[in-house]
């Protein structure tokens, strides 16, 4: 079970724990075409705050999956999370030159190899969900339940497709339905799938729990989007590891220009209470998750 | 079965039918975010060969597939095609203006419409292998499998890998072993994963069978390839529907700049002829694929 008496630490653990799986799963950077593979390697290791691959290591925990046949469904979250991130810093959409304290994959290498790395992250976090030795104790339906869930979360109705609406909606003013569905797609997608993932894994999921899980992971998503607004409004690049007033350079409807910074952080605490209530729905060791909600909604209250 | 007594017909009514599937399976250009889904439709609908649906068609016959679970797999594959010829044709990687005779999607819509539908087409042909209800009728080891092979022909392994030495080999001369290896990941894993998906849609593989599709596909991918090369050389834009010459202009390795045109027509032969030696010991109905290797031959000898 995982930890809940020291927060930070378990939090650190899980982290390192998702590094050393990451490291232990990506082709290594010695295989051909090794600079395609460094630069995979160098997009996916080394950084990142995991929200993702922990959500699925806590839900699956809450719901009692065998934690060796998560490690893959995480690291598969961080791959998907990881393309994204190399595609959106492009010249072609937010054209960033730091993302996690280095510079973006295409300044490190190139941009072709950068459109190729986020190509093959996707390819690759499918392929181990589709096909790694750790999850055949895993029905197969199970198994397929789990590629279902996150290359839908990936597409067009999910994070790509939130994306769409992001570039569609530059220079627009968005009412606070329209920027919470683009959230709840952009960034909510992935870590409601995150979340659904682990709770997939234990193969005993009541639709009710599911349901309590989803709307919790929903509210989280959304607190931990208002809570990135808010922190590219008043951090700083250095705080952050990546360009802090990105999105007001951009001309990008955020919580802030919508709302405000007071009524945002209002958003925030709303949002971060109905996770909450979602989570003492789904009842049983909820310690973590309580402590992870926590943790996101003290980055900017 | 697929007929073969006039073959240019049975090819046609297959891309039609591809289009068709394709048309119905995609989501609609006026749902939400429809700049996305426009984009996406763009680069699928109206044109292009369908060689790899074909294939998939053409190898579910052979094997004895259900024709009905085989429309999903070939739109699948299509719709990977379809988002590499996106990310290749931008300025990032190949920098085209023309493709299947009509504008790139970059240039159509703009390089972050492309980018983003290029990726959503990646998780599309995924998310519809692994949840349409079409396939409900196979066992979920069988559409597990479909995914697998799909996503790992995708990947730094497969296709993205062969752009990968692509683009690391700009300038560079390639010996014919490394110009092979690099068109087998390239343009062969795709085809080849194409001609074995038709076979798994059967369920009624037997190993030695699957052996000998395989190697048919990897004859069939490089004889393709070459003749690929062979035409980049010797065409107009107008035939082509797309650039003629690139390879030159961007300093790529292909077949004619290794070999010149003459022993490249030499090697075209030398792969139809290995590739119809697998196909007959596959044995059966083997009249269309034998039309249709002979059909790639005949584009330039």
């Amino acid at each position: 079970m995982i930890g809940s008496a020291d927060f930070k630490a378990s939090w650190s653990a899980l982290q390192d724990q998702t590094q050393q799986q990451l490291d232990r799963l990506l082709p290594l950077a010695t295989e051909p075409p090794t600079r395609l593979h460094e630069a995979m390697r160098y997009a996916c290791i080394d950084g990142g705050k995991r929200l993702r691959a922990i959500l699925v290591y806590a839900c699956g925990d809450l719901f009692s999956a065998d934690p060796q046949v998560l490690h893959v469904p995480a690291c598969a979250v961080e791959c998907m999370h990881a393309y994204s991130l190399i595609h959106d810093d492009m010249p072609a959409m937010d054209d960033d030159q730091l993302r996690r304290g280095r510079p973006t994959v295409h300044v490190a290498y190139d941009e072709g190899i950068a459109l190729l790395a986020g190509d093959a992250l996707q390819a690759f976090a499918i392929e181990i969900l589709s096909n790694h030795e750790s999850l055949s104790q895993l029905k197969t339906q199970t198994q397929l339940k789990l590629v279902s869930t996150l290359s839908t979360a990936s597409g067009s109705q999910g994070m790509a497709g939130g994306q769409g609406i992001d570039i569609e909606s530059i220079g627009k003013r968005l009412s606070l339905p329209e920027l919470k569905i683009m959230h709840e797609k952009k960034t909510g997608a992935l870590i409601c799938a995150s979340a659904l993932m682990g709770a997939i894994c234990s193969e005993n999921n009541e639709i009710e729990q599911i349901n309590n899980l989803k709307k919790f992971a929903k509210h989280l998503g959304l607190l931990f989007q208002i809570t990135d607004d808010i922190l590219d409004e008043t951090s700083t690049d250095q705080a952050l590891g990546k360009t802090a007033g990105k999105d007001k350079a951009h001309d990008k409807p955020t919580y802030i220009t919508l709302l405000g910074l007071e009524a945002s952080r209002k958003q925030a605490m709303l949002h971060h209470q109905r996770a909450q209530t979602y989570l003492e729905k789904i009842g049983g060791n909820i310690e973590f998750l309580t402590q992870l909600n926590q943790f996101v909604l003290k980055r900017v209250c």
